[in-house]
């Protein structure tokens, strides 16, 4: 009943929805996206300042086998953020620089993988970025069966094909396309918020003030003390 | 009984006793102090080269909530650094550019923190210099109470409001207030000596005989073979 | 019966071979290799873009207690790279800045130790490069034996001394000394292959049709579907 | 656009196939649906011995907060499985034996937790069965929303409403609620296939004769050795 | 400045006080306290079903050495709970069925220690209970100072020479002496509420409308769908 | 170079020294053969109370593929412990009862594992002891090629095919075989010390006087102080 697929049709998200995403940054967007959707904090950049935002080709392999990730290229288009996942914990080094360089061949952005990549140095010089959970060189085999572009789990988050990751210094963040311009808009209204707080905070305004907190310690019970 | 407070008015050491043992650093303070005080490894610095030396204020925090941290700001003064922990292991991203602008214009130099942090690309170009569990942009809520300035234990030691903490790449090192002179004094002491040590050793001395080892090594039984 | 040795004299490799195998790197040594050899994925570069190779020196020390390695020093030679374990899991900052002047002194070219390292500053400024579990200041005691140039297991790679240890941003490889020739040429033929793959993969040819997968990939049952 | 909300009404599956995949167990089903569902082995019974199978009731709980449980308890219903995640990770005690006396009076035959549970001791007197990351009395407030019977993602496992849930010494399996006849189909086939292995093998046939494997082994290249 | 002392004299909590508290266990100790005081959950016992209450001797203790509970044994009065910390991380197995029959020739009822033990099948048969980090049979020297008796921090709780500590199931839970008479105040007051709750609970009452949390619900916008 | 071989005929150590170690157990084997042989402790028992020691026959496997236990089974012989390693980590559940028949069958006595298992309520049921690094029911493939009796790492420790492998609830502890004599005889000579030791110290003989450790704490700088 478990069939492996590779599915090599998705739907994708408005690209400048997606543009809109990226520029926005992890940590707004999942604010403006009810706290949800973040990719859990194992999974760290490589390398310091690349923003990526585009549409999730999505990978189900088997740990220590990168043959469904070779699968997958085919079925990147220009703009995609290729998510790597393993049906048990791996830390083996499923990707390294031909693969970025057949990804960067086929227009795809970056990768996101709940695994382990290899040639860091390379990948830093060719300006491939790359968000993993380890770096290490152990070698694969290409032998077990997978599916490209089911719904995957990436370190505690569901990730489903064609859905909006964004991936920066902070981390990963995935926004279902049917949201990503409901979020988009709010992400707007809180950057602009923003703003405007941030320049009464460094005028020196306090937080409790600006957020109106001292009614609410008030309430919990909080006392303040000289001692 | 127990009470959630915010302490307003905390001891401060000697500033020029803190300066000094930003100077020696971690590494060499934490030798002075008796090879007591160290702040545990999983607490690492999200940028390279800061070094911050000034007394804590600390936090008392439910995970998930940063409430506190927001009361704190106003108990800050010029030089302090912020110490944040929570009554049970948390990753979340408590802490973000927003608040280090604000603890900025209240002079505080740092922030130490046994949980994650968030816009940390915003964080090292504005030079706020952090040290912390994770990275992680999951948001947090601000609902529950907690407490300023009263004893934490932050990665596993105690850190009492008024301690100075020391940051650098090493890791975060709390020298208790009553003592940082005495340790000041030390840690010079043995800066001196280092020096002509380093000497001695960059001149193809070995540690074995400069240090007077080889006893100690024939007394716990080490023989020397070929093989 | 178990007794604590320092073996003064060790078979070393190759210089030539040494130096082949750290120009190949660990992923393609690793790969030449037969996918064995690697050092666990816990032990990670405290710099950037450093690359080293050279004969083991090992050291079997105490958790806690940095005496062996300043043993260790007298029997390094220009070229060797210093490989630290302890007989229990330990994250103490046993190496520092002191003991890599030196091993400098001595001509070790680099460390890899499955502890803690302190001094990661003066480190990085000095140039000396380590590969190591921890960054912690914790410091340790010089009480306890333990053995030099026996065999030891780090980060669950088994290394003996004189094997040939290769180190670079991908993490740590082990090469037995008499495969070392073996696995130098192996490396180079894969060298030479890999260099036609990239040009054919940046020419936009997949690695399905590359690598002959399509006929894998069937057999393995994976459908291809439009959904 | 994220809601908080508490669904009242879910499909469940059909309680004769509920009772069949439990009666198969958690290995067989796993291996019955493809080797897929099963929730990460951080997930541990707190008890030895208990089996169950029941359609899941989800709740996605903020850290720290155990108010989403209570309001789940209302919509549970004899048989089912109480499936517990948190929106970030955390090891805090939200459940305990009062909690569980509450689910016992609406039927509900276990908990699974992707956090900490407490009052373990009166948990096994109860025999009421509960799978978690962690023990540990830390007490938790009632003070942030979340939601029940959404999708959520348990130890790396998505878990939709309805979903049956196995559970037993082995850990936690999940099966979405459309696949479980067919599930249930392949596990007895299955268990009928193991029994006559189980006879040969227990006589001394070798699993490489029974499963043919010896032309495998040869073709991979293993050889046979004295030594 | 940092000294290594065995202080022979402490103030223990008054003895009914101490076994109040152990009768109430941990996890409503710990709610009567406010929710502080618990050591880390891993810390876990090695026997299932001991409870015990005593006041706390501690120890500070060179990692990969046992020298200092050595010393401790002498300070031990009957009723008391040994409380073992290294001051940096170990796994080592530092106590084992000749130290648990001289403490039980003391009188002292349980072992709390940060580190590994070993003779686990021996102290569960000789009844002796103990929480640890983990079960090593690592052997340990006894070389490096240490002390008896001051504030030690035990997996992130801070423990002082006197204060109760009470351990079960649950895992372990520290009050300090000055409160102990309170807390146990409170722990009974919370007793006597949790047996009327929990007959109502059984009697199908839900703790929605029990703890009047529908209030609360809708406040923060938790919605009731039927979807 | 790197060939996979099953080696069919290794050299087993005496039986009768093998029991006898087995008798004194892991913790009295690892002191008395100089505190070094132990299996990383992560390696825990599924069961409570049982003993085995015999000689090893080792298992290096892909990880998530099962292939190579299955072509061990052929060379064990009665008496003898099966002891699996994966070329990279993995918790999958490579054993389970059949495996476990099929051992039983060639008279194999019990398992360690640095993976996972399965079947755990059989495996305790038909009293097959394991000692393993995970309980996970995550099914394997059977595709790649691996070794049998090489020297392999199993957490952390070197096990040659014939070396002893002891395991009990301590933990799993492996003796060279050319050294199992000798350690056996140590292992006497310490259990027959040891009798005397426990006698006194249950007589209220203190450790500090029975082994003479007051001299080495004043020596060390501990004072006893009554504050």
């Amino acid at each position: 009943m478990h069939e492996h697929v590779v599915v090599t049709k998705i739907d994708r998200p408005d690209p400048e929805v997606v543009s809109g995403l990226g520029a926005a940054g992890v940590a707004t967007v999942h604010e403006a996206a009810g706290r949800i959707g973040l990719v859990g904090p194992r999974i760290r950049p490589i390398q310091q300042g690349a923003v990526v935002a585009g549409p999730a080709v999505t990978v189900s392999s088997h740990p220590g086998d990168n043959l469904m990730i070779h699968a997958a290229v085919e079925v990147c288009r220009p703009g995609d953020v290729l998510v790597v996942t393993t049906t048990s914990p791996s830390t083996d080094g499923m990707f390294g620089e031909l693969l970025a360089t057949s990804l960067t061949a086929r227009g795809v952005i970056g990768l996101v993988i709940d695994a382990g990549v290899r040639d860091v140095a390379d990948l830093r010089t060719m300006g491939f970025p790359v968000w993993s959970k380890a770096v290490s060189a152990q070698g694969t085999v290409k032998a077990s069966p997978g599916s490209v572009n089911v719904p995957v789990v990436c370190a505690g988050q569901l990730v489903e094909p064609g859905d909006v990751v964004i991936a920066d210094d902070d981390g990963v963040m995935c926004v279902p396309r049917a949201d990503a311009a409901d979020v988009l808009e709010r992400s707007r209204t809180r950057l602009a918020g923003e703003a405007d707080k941030r320049e009464r905070l460094a005028d020196g305004v306090l937080g409790v003030d600006l957020y109106g907190m001292r009614e609410l310690l008030a309430k919990l019970g909080v006392r303040y003390v000289e001692r």
